[in-house]
């Protein structure tokens, strides 16, 4: 489940079809004495996907809760899943992704359609 | 780790102390064949929360990828940590979520705050 590759790091083939934005949610496993490591990892690979078409915004969550499964989470929403599917292909995407610093921080990235919401989006 | 309870409804302890907004990234264990009733339980249970002070916003997702360990989570944004556990105890709160018809959708509550964010919050 937790896997390491390029296609590990793309939330996997979607039922259905979204037809407006989506939301990946993306967990990362990160010991704490390693959070300095894995915000660098994280903003220079960020740079990459906040370039490409189609990307509205990203928020990255770090945990506050004693025990935390994932302790780092990034919610990010696309404008199609078309565009998040090309930001997540390619040889560009594959380099940044493969880096071997990565390797420590295994991920989990689910895509999502927004089903309710309240309140300043 | 899904625990139940309305003790197991609400994020654990937290570390460091958190000044500004929190935000309360809920998972849920759901099978898709019963979205439907999930979703009628989350909308009155959620009516409690929104009308909580501190209560900022929530999002809630939808996967769709066809491989999900949790299948719905909730995105919710609190003023302050201790609005978002003011809301998370006394009689109304655990008489909501202590409801026999959450024992199926087992969650995942993490406390979380904004480490870094781009594009519309």
């Amino acid at each position: 489940m937790l896997d390491i590759t390029a296609e590990g790091r793309t939330a996997s083939a979607t039922v259905g079809r979204p037809t407006g934005s989506v939301t990946l949610i993306n967990s990362f496993v990160v010991p704490p004495e390693r959070d300095e490591a894995f915000q660098e990892m994280w903003d220079s690979t960020s740079r990459y996907f906040m370039a490409q078409p189609g990307f509205v915004s990203l928020r990255l969550h770090r945990a506050v809760s004693a025990e935390a499964p994932y302790r780092w989470v990034n919610v990010a929403v696309w404008e199609t899943e078309a565009d998040y599917r090309a930001a997540h292909s390619g040889e560009e995407f594959r380099a940044l992704v493969t880096h071997p610093a990565w390797h420590e921080f295994p991920s989990q990235p689910v895509l999502f359609e927004v089903a309710a919401q309240a309140g300043p989006a």
